[in-house]
């Protein structure tokens, strides 16, 4: 008799996930597939380690899924492209790669023919809305399933449940809490809890080694980071190479406290180096190449993009509209951006690009002009005063 | 017989102004009244001499000005009310003074019954457009002269003018063009006329003579700065104080580039310590205190603000709605930050406020939930992803 | 023996409420108190049967609570500055009376030292939201009960319970929903359940008796309508003598068609002449009276703030914020604007306002010009064209 | 010899550029070219008589230019996507044409090699500004003159100079200054030149002469009007046959009140049958097909494109990345509507679409729900509550 109870829990490897599988199995008599979906965080030494733990805990299948390229290309590309820094700080790190985690989670689970698919979310945080909500568009038919939030267990009682189930590997608990993926890597617990101090040097995976200032520059092509200090490659590579650079001046290093999608405010630390540049960087390059009111409407809009990806909002065809706008945006801003590194700092020094509106021929800001002359001037100044003149004509008592 | 031909020129003590006092007595047979107005970037020991020059250049009188307390309270404070940034770069230093040079300007040029008023911008710049429009806005009936913009001398021909009438001073030219006021000093000149490069080290105003870490912290009430390290003070002294602490470390420096009113790029390096530094700082604590559409509503019109207050529409009536949103959204963003300032950088460490909406009791984020449980988070979900499980339900190739 | 169990039971006579009544009473042992909360809908005739059947259901008591004139003053008087239309079409006529029947509801609670309050909502609308939240909000303390959404019986469950335990009223269901109050009156049924036909003539309230066009005047005195056909009355005065003349042409009938706060798509009809009128006659005053940056920023602003309200976040103190920013956008908003009724249409006929900005001495558009001459105009052109000239000279090929 | 002075006069036929026509050849001594641009307010009988009056002044050529396809193509298809009303009200009809009237003259020009190109605009209007910007943006090489700008006859003076340059006709000045085109006819004189009063019935061109209500049916596929009343046509040909039938009805008439681009307020009365029923049945099929963030997007992008648009700011790059967001926003927007006209008014009764979100199955508002249950309701508005009910036990004293 064919099992027909087939459940696929997205597996990381770690207590909660670990306690899905063997639970499943065990008390729920599942049969437990397992998949981990990987955004540029994981190494493969430590992909073959979460398969063979799958295994152990009595998964029938373990899947690592790589979904780097498309996260870039569905998601990264366009927060570089919209500048997108949440409360002008967060790079959306994380929040963004759950989306994408889930979307592969659950096409996964289609291909499979599972009934079921399970996450280790609790139930007091941002993933278990990005997990189900993404979970429940997609395949409303699949059943979705919680163990950790439906029975918040203690991490005690899970470490004992499957020592029970003769899982007995060791549970120790990180003193801070650590994700990590291409576009940057959060670094939660102990001062993220409260208000009042910032993380240690120590919390941060990387440390500053460097001292000398370093210059690096990035090629964009049409808004993507196309070569790094001259050398063409892949945007993948791009940021790949430039956090193992920039990362080593402790750079792109900051605290966010926002608003969750539950309606608290949460506070995290973050490392993301070559987020940080790239997007400082990109953002100089459009200043120079686009009009006033493009760098307008796409700081709108990246804005709002970001806000509804950190929430989960991804699958919202309002998604697909912004990216449009801000894809068109991105037809002239091709060039070069150099960057200092410096410990703990970066500055944008400069930048060269076919299509920058400076320097043009038209004259230089404040020095000359070749475009029109001081009557002209006058003309403009005297029109474009005329509605406040008005203003002021008609409401005397407000001058 | 009386001289009904008065002119105010609003004074400098540089070479375009003085040629403008000069010219206007000499060759236009005005009696000159000349006014310099300090938004906190001149020593009083500056305003002396440049009194002395208008007086030996032939002006009746001379008035220093001081607005610098009005100018905080009309601009300055809006503009950490709303984390003014052009750009998200630059603090609108020396453009917002400039609108409130010129209303001080108009103003006194109606006290002392000027029929002129004239002042030493080009036909090149952004300067012309605050000046000419404030001026006839709040004074259409006065004659507005412009030598510099009308004539385009060349330096050396001011200078021979000058000469010629006996006005002997050295007029070098400095390599960079600095301006100073309370909320920063820009720097122009070399390397801001093109697209490549950065400022060198020397041309800042201060140099970086610090190389340990100090915290500095500032408190806030209801958006104001009204304390430095737990000394209470007026907002105008912890600008001064803190720009003196801060800019030791050579922070708040950057280079803008951005879309000026004539419709050219322009590109600035500035320098603005403490405006950077506070404006960080308010931020941070507006993360704590605000609510999410609070911070979204509050940046959108910031922005704009600070865009109108660049380009000299202060007086357009929607300034005055903005500074309403934005004061009411000061009400409870009071409290203390504290910030580390390191060579190049600083960063926000963290902050107390009782309005803090972190750690209210309500649980913390991702670690535990008292105000919902598992169940609710369920409900939640299942009705916040309702919309988008509808879209893809009637639109399936869409999935 | 004291009864600890003192429930408020937000009454409104109809099947659900008078269930609620009964229920808490008989099966749950309360001491029911009911109130019933005015925003311009009841007149006091039907506020005396209500009064009477509450009672005869077994309520302890019962108040009716007028809070028009506070509901006109902290939400009508904002959707007039706000021109606020959800979806351009619909005056949110019930939903913003839902908050303020809550916030009613809860302060009275307090204050008689209710345990509970309960309402009679579904779990398949708005309502329930916008009652819950603000209970939950301001009396976190208070059980909130809601033996309709708990129990999802049918109607005909509802009647013989109550008939079970003696309530003999005859519970006939009208063929529309109608909801009356001093902003509007909603319609609801038959064909707003599904997207294809529109509410027949009988289903409004008021029918179309005038056949003949009359002109109507409305005063604003800073955004407020302070008199009509030249008569001073409150803002209140106006709306309902507007009403009254307007709803007998059928003005300001529409559907509204829009997302509902728990995610589906809800069709409403409505019949609003006087909120209708009011709202157009006032845009009109300000676009004769206000800049086109307040024009923008007020449209942001009131378009948010109207979704908000409907969403019954009233409470989120964004909405303090914005209501500052539409205040201060009325400062000029005053005059005389008349308006021509016709069966099913009006039209803005014109205005007279001393702030007007047009006619104002500096010449009418398009056929003189006091304020400029040729010359600068081709000035004004030539700099405005600036940024455009410079972009595609740069970029030739996108001509 | 060749005269190398060939200059492009935009002709309308009427005084202005009848005038500049022969004041170019007669006393400029240019070899004077015609063109008429035709955006569908121009019958061919019409054209016709224009060819013979350009030949008549002595124009070497004349041609007129049909743009009307192209026109919709790039301006009212987006027009239509973005639902957009300026202030709410006015479709944008004369304003967007002049745009691509300005477009097509000046790539007509360089066709021909003219070295320079005439327009009759005075110095007091926005079609100067919308002329020249896109002449000099497109053809800075190419000499803009602009003869009743700068010369500022009067129109006897300029009657004077015709006919004693041997031009005969009569050039009475119509009471009302009317343009037609495809989306519409502006009518201005008289009452628009004030604020109080409105357009009689005679100064509309169509009258109304229908009496009975009727009901028509619109088609949209992807956002574009492709059926009336089921038969199936080009968009154009949807718009030009409604308008037929509507105009008869007298719908789509209003006045428009507005900032110019000079700084002034201006009046205009118009008649839009066509395009008012195409955009209000439009929005109402969105309203059904659109998810709220995309409605509240389009709004915001479709408002500022028409602002732009207005302002003759066509050319600026950011209007093709607003397109690019309209265009993919009408993704779903296909379905039939039916609108009843009347007298004066319209009325849209209802869609059908396989892409309407309500009635998906899912459940009916405040009827029934299929998707969630009271429970996750309560748990729903339970998170939903969360951050105001924070803010309120924070900050007690603001309850």
């Amino acid at each position: 008799m064919e099992n027909n109870k087939k459940v696929l829990v997205a597996f990381s490897g770690g207590l909660d996930t670990s306690f899905c599988v063997k639970y499943l199995k065990e008390d729920k008599g599942y049969e437990v597939h397992t998949a981990l979906v990987n955004t540029g965080g994981f190494p493969s030494s430590e992909l073959d380690t979460v398969t063979e733990k799958a295994l152990a805990l009595g998964a029938v299948s373990h899947k690592n899924i790589d979904i780097t390229q498309e996260f870039y290309e569905k998601a990264v590309r366009y927060m570089i492209f919209g500048n997108v820094l949440r409360g002008n700080t967060y790079p959306i790190s994380v929040s963004s790669e759950r989306v994408f985690q889930a979307i592969a989670i659950i096409s996964y689970a289609k291909e499979i023919g599972a009934t079921a698919v399970a996450h280790g979310s609790t139930g007091a945080g941002n993933d278990q809305v990005r997990f189900d909500m993404i979970f429940q568009t997609l395949a409303p038919e699949i059943e979705i399933i919680t163990p950790i939030r439906d029975m918040a267990l203690s991490r005690q009682e899970e470490i004992d449940y499957l020592k029970k189930h003769g899982a007995q590997a060791s549970w120790e608990k990180s003193k801070y809490s650590i994700n990590k993926g291409i576009w940057g890597t959060s670094v939660g617990g102990v001062e993220t809890l409260h208000s009042h101090s910032t993380l240690p040097e120590e919390a941060y995976p990387s440390q500053v080694v460097e001292k000398e200032p370093r210059t690096v520059s990035i090629e964009f092509e049409k808004g993507e980071p196309v070569a790094l200090n001259g050398e063409k490659m892949s945007p993948l590579s791009v940021i790949t190479k430039l956090e193992e650079i920039a990362s080593r001046y402790g750079v792109g290093r900051d605290m966010h406290v926002g608003d969750t999608i539950i309606g608290i405010k949460g506070r995290v630390g973050f490392e993301a180096a070559a987020a940080m540049v790239i997007i400082k960087a990109h953002h100089m390059l459009e200043k120079h190449t686009q009009t006033k009111w493009q760098a307008y409407w796409k700081e709108q809009v990246g804005n709002f993009y970001g806000m509804l990806m950190h929430e989960g909002q991804y699958l919202d065809p309002v998604m697909r509209d912004m990216e449009a706008l801000l894809k068109s945006s991105q037809e002239c801003v091709s060039g070069t951006v150099t960057v200092i590194l410096r410990p703990y700092s970066f500055m944008v020094e400069g930048i060269t690009s076919d299509h920058d509106l400076m320097n043009s021929g038209f004259g230089a800001y404040g020095e000359e002009n070749k475009a029109f002359d001081g009557e002209d001037a006058k003309g403009f100044i005297k029109v474009l005063s005329l509605s406040n003149k008005i203003y002021y004509h008609v409401n005397q008592d407000k001058k």
